[in-house]
């Protein structure tokens, strides 16, 4: 692309640095902001830079935050012993958007992925371990997606964690096999969340 | 949207007002700045507002430039008595890139489009007239998409100045109608401008 400006340049090039934005698309949004008043700017800029700066991890359930626990795990309403365990804080939204389940979460940050390599180490896989050591845990529910992935994740979890009195289960699989977590309807995800199956019978199908 | 964190909401609403990002995309992208090093999310945002803060529009075509003329007008080896008129900085773009070209530039800033309310005095319309009056131009090229509003627009200036001594041509149409130019590919686009054809022959065919 031939450019008349290096601050246009540069702010394409820095917006085409987001997944799946291309060069043509960054122009056009960054042409965009040009066109609305300097103050749409400002507010972007703002917002990310605060978004980056001052966000928290909920120290518990590893869920973002504005706060040092967030507001589920700070919520007495909710059963602390039954813990849901999903990849990320999309999932965290989907199942909350159903209303349907009242127990913790416990995010993980990603799926075990040699390909990509992501191992246990870089996932908060030793915290919920710890948890179940403590005694604090009576039922983990797996909520990772059904992928190669996502069942090595919940398998390996699951070897560590047998050895303890508490009940495993996994989301039942109204949602198709392969789905992201996140782009199932409401009403799929939330029947999935009542009528989870114990884990060892999931892996035994 | 159940959002955990007041900040990640606003980040994504902010992001989202972007055309074309919807709120998932949003809060994909602003997860994603999250995983990155701070400074991901520091120089977009410093990218963006040092381009909304500091960037100029040529004086002369109208172009985005960071200087008041623009290189392409400062250029003393281009033709200031051929001028094309094109809708925005990515027209420029594209016709640059395709090396044909040699004259200079007169950006308008959209079309004439009374379904969006854009009249020809929301446009650069009238500093395209002085220069024809001023005796500056002997020929202009018009090479706004082959749409409805692109054709009024043209339309609209023809009827202003062919009282002048100029040549009027339109870029020849190897470019399918109704196409944006943008998205010709250069060996096409460098044809269209090589092959331009009067005005008025345009209009009677
Ligand atoms: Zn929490
Ligand atoms: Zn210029």
């Amino acid at each position: 692309m031939d450019f008349s400006s290096k601050l246009l340049e540069n702010a394409v090039n820095e917006v085409s640095r987001l997944p799946g934005i291309g060069k043509r698309t960054a122009l056009r949004l960054v042409l965009h902001l040009l066109k609305q008043p300097t103050d749409h700017t400002k507010y972007l800029s703002e917002a990310l830079l605060h978004l980056r700066n001052d966000v928290k991890t909920c120290e518990k359930c590893h869920n973002i935050s504005d706060t040092t626990l967030c507001d589920i795990c700070n919520n007495p309403k909710r059963k602390p012993e039954i813990i849901c365990v999903v990849e990320d804080i999309r999932d965290v939204m989907a199942i909350e958007s159903t209303s349907q389940f009242n127990g913790l979460y416990h995010v993980l940050g990603g799926k075990i992925s040699p390909i990509e390599g992501i191992g246990p180490q870089n996932l908060q896989i030793e915290s919920l371990i710890n948890k179940v050591e403590k005694g604090e845990v009576k039922e983990l529910i797996f909520a990772l997606s059904s992928t190669m992935e996502g069942d090595t994740t919940n398998f390996y979890i699951f070897k560590q964690i047998e050895k303890f009195d508490i009940t495993t289960s996994t989301i039942a699989r109204g949602i198709s096999v392969g789905d992201e977590l996140e782009y199932a309807d409401e009403v799929t995800l939330g029947r999935s969340i009542v009528n989870r199956i114990p884990f060892e019978q999931s892996i035994r199908s």
